[in-house]
């Protein structure tokens, strides 16, 4: 079971709504780029970029569903629905598109929260998903204008802008944003 | 080894300087205010107050050893020295002033970070450590007014102004410091 790049668009693109296709097709855009920028591989970036929102549209209970009956991330199920869809995307990834690399695997796992450690490619597909032309929110230009020089500082500020918001607005922060971005933050101490 | 509560007084103060004497006795005045205004127990609320920073001013290597020896969170020891102070001070409080009520003992342990199902003690010690009256922060006149009808509130606040400025900073934020404000807005979503 092997899709062709145009195969996995076409058959990726039809199970969300066309605006959220755009966003996808942004995210795409800006891995390439960040990849040809920073020393990742553009193709395979494409590839997890493509695939990053497959499961955000699907029905909660069908999520609900995969992670329990897969043992996935138990722990997910008590934070925010919105934080499910990529742990369910890499799973479908693999299963139903035949994706066996398992750091296209872990860019689209890790897309929202990060984790600690991340590789070139979660970094990459992150900070896309943050920056992508499409995307319209308080800092965005900020996040944008750092990722020019550093992945780092790029997903630092938009892990910084993402729980400040949750704060502000009173919801849940998923501690893996926090410890991604702690680690981002000691990474570059380190380097200093 | 019991120690009256003049005899403690008179210990912990000469180990610190005056100016933080004078915080722990802001902390310790407020804690009886709180455990008043929300059924605690003023006499024991008063006495972990007056415990809290006992260890503040100790030597960091002198910290570092009783973390280490005494087989305490050595992951502690990976964030910054601030937070040494409230484990070691609960040791302190153990092993040198006789203390045995367990209540007491982890309200000073966890005065700083809070932690996941803090008890009504805690909840009395941490918030009075934010809002004492020598305290002078931005958004601490907020977190006064939200202590007078919710502890939860007000450590809510307070837990949201420490994360905030720790991102401005560019510093490394405690996990559980985020685990405990997440536990409390979560207890008061179930209460609604």
């Amino acid at each position: 079971m092997e899709f062709s790049r145009e195969a996995l668009i076409e058959s990726v693109s039809s199970q969300m709504p066309e605006k959220r296709w755009k966003h996808t097709l942004g995210v795409m855009k800006t891995s390439v780029e960040l990849a040809e920028r920073y020393g990742g591989d553009p193709e395979r970036a494409e590839t997890a970029a493509t695939l990053h929102d497959v499961a955000k549209y699907w029905p909660v209970e069908r999520m609900r569903e995969i992670i329990e009956d897969n043992d996935l991330s138990a722990e997910l199920l008590r934070y925010d629905k919105q934080l499910w869809h990529a742990e369910v995307g890499a799973f479908v990834a693999e299963k139903e598109y035949g994706i066996t690399d398992r750091e296209i695997l872990d860019a689209i796992r890790f897309h929202t929260s990060g984790r600690e450690g991340m590789t070139l490619m979660d970094k990459i597909v992150c900070l896309a998903d943050y920056i992508e032309p499409g995307r319209d929110f308080p800092g965005v230009d900020r996040i944008r204008k750092l990722a020019k020089s550093s992945l780092e500082e790029g997903l630092i500020a938009g892990f910084d802008s993402t729980i400040s918001l949750l704060l502000e607005k009173r919801k849940i922060v998923f501690p893996l944003t926090l410890l991604s971005r702690n680690d981002l933050v000691r990474a570059l101490e380190e380097k200093e």
